[in-house]
């Protein structure tokens, strides 16, 4: 492990985010299947804002105002919603240019949960060489948390976290004690040469139909836009 | 990944526990670096019986009633207690046919935790073989619960929950769907050749001194007791 100057973490759940909570991080919200993935797919075909919102309720609000809105709750697509979580649902004649507003079982609450620290980013396998090029030149310690399923750990955030972690950590510029940063990175280690085969051994995902995206997920770099979130909009960070 | 009729999920945190938490499940509570280590090491050397407390408090008031008291905070002894948290301290001449009153860091405040299931016991390397044999036979879902560092994920007692449930799953009395379990199991791959070596890149235990014991806390089978948690005692399961 390197011995850079700042610090970096991994919190494997929202539930735990209180023990990693400062004011002076930049923390990266994960959840790879598939809020995360998601909002980098829409700022990739050219959404302008996006709103997340933690509850269906405030979600409803939104919609009768007439805002286009993309909610799920437990895999499924909410009644009164546009569209679902799914990346491909996120397609450029429906978006671009627009303000949507967006709802998911884990995702979206953990965005609003890290709000008070320096810089809240958004990372997936899509945007990650952005990220890693970003953190190294931003000097604040970083928290990459991930969103979990329902408070618990998930192996595909982990991942995500690892090979994150990989990246920031060959750089140089950071440093490390955090136990869940070792683990992941070992995860990946393990991982790496084929993450779709790897992540196919969880079960809750053939039950809650997510296999089509499995591999798309596990796509890197298909952009470099980094979804910031500011004055609750995610915008692209300039 | 076998498919017998028993459910087994690992908890990576005290603080996650509510997330699993359900009446028929035995829950073995992990602390390996040390609580369930000197548990166990506490009955291969004949206590009779040992009194978990959670706080400090509870710990002085049984001091000043007459019991030997074992306890530390964050890798300290604490000034009115008999010795500390070293599996080293409980000498058979000190303890032999005796009660003893223990607190530490994170696992005894764990075992408090666990206790309106339906048995919680405690897990070590020291009796790892004793506790897959005593699962298998029982008939019900089992909750690996590690403690880990205030409230925090930690490796060794990941690593032990993995050396768990590999054992556990390939006697092929048990199911899971839990990421925690498959990740556990695929970090415990990477250490088993030598897991006093894996453990050692962790930073935390050179500055808390704990590099004394790494080697004894991952030894295999030094006994076959398995401490049992029952009317706020722990002692023997028959």
């Amino acid at each position: 492990m390197t011995k850079g100057q700042n610090a970096l973490e991994v919190c494997f759940s929202s539930k735990l985010y209180d023990e990693y909570k400062r004011q002076d991080t930049i923390v990266v919200v994960v959840d790879i299947l598939r809020a995360s993935s998601s909002i980098c797919t829409a700022f990739m075909h050219g959404v302008e804002k996006i709103i997340p919102v933690a509850t269906l309720n405030e979600a409803k609000k939104f919609k009768e105002k007439g805002y286009i809105v993309a909610s799920e709750r437990d895999g499924k697509v909410v009644d009164f919603a546009d569209f679902g979580n799914s990346p491909h649902n996120f397609t450029r004649e429906d978006i671009k240019g627009k303000t949507i507003v967006y709802s998911t079982t884990n995702g979206t609450n953990t965005i609003h949960m890290a709000k008070d620290c320096h810089q809240v980013i958004i990372g997936a396998f899509l945007n990650i060489k952005a990220l890693c090029d970003h953190l190294n030149a931003a000097n604040h310690d970083v928290v990459i948390l991930c969103s979990g399923w329902k408070n618990k750990f998930n192996i595909e955030d982990t991942l995500f976290a690892g090979a994150l972690s990989d990246c920031l950590l060959k750089s140089g510029s950071f440093n490390t004690d955090c136990d869940s940063v070792k683990a992941s990175v070992d995860l990946w280690s393990l991982a790496s040469n084929n993450p779709g085969e790897y992540i196919k051994k969880i079960a809750w995902l053939k039950r809650l139909g997510m296999t089509d995206v499995l591999n798309y997920c596990f796509r890197l770099n298909l952009t470099n836009i980094i979804p910031v979130f500011e004055k609750n909009y995610l915008i692209p960070l300039e």
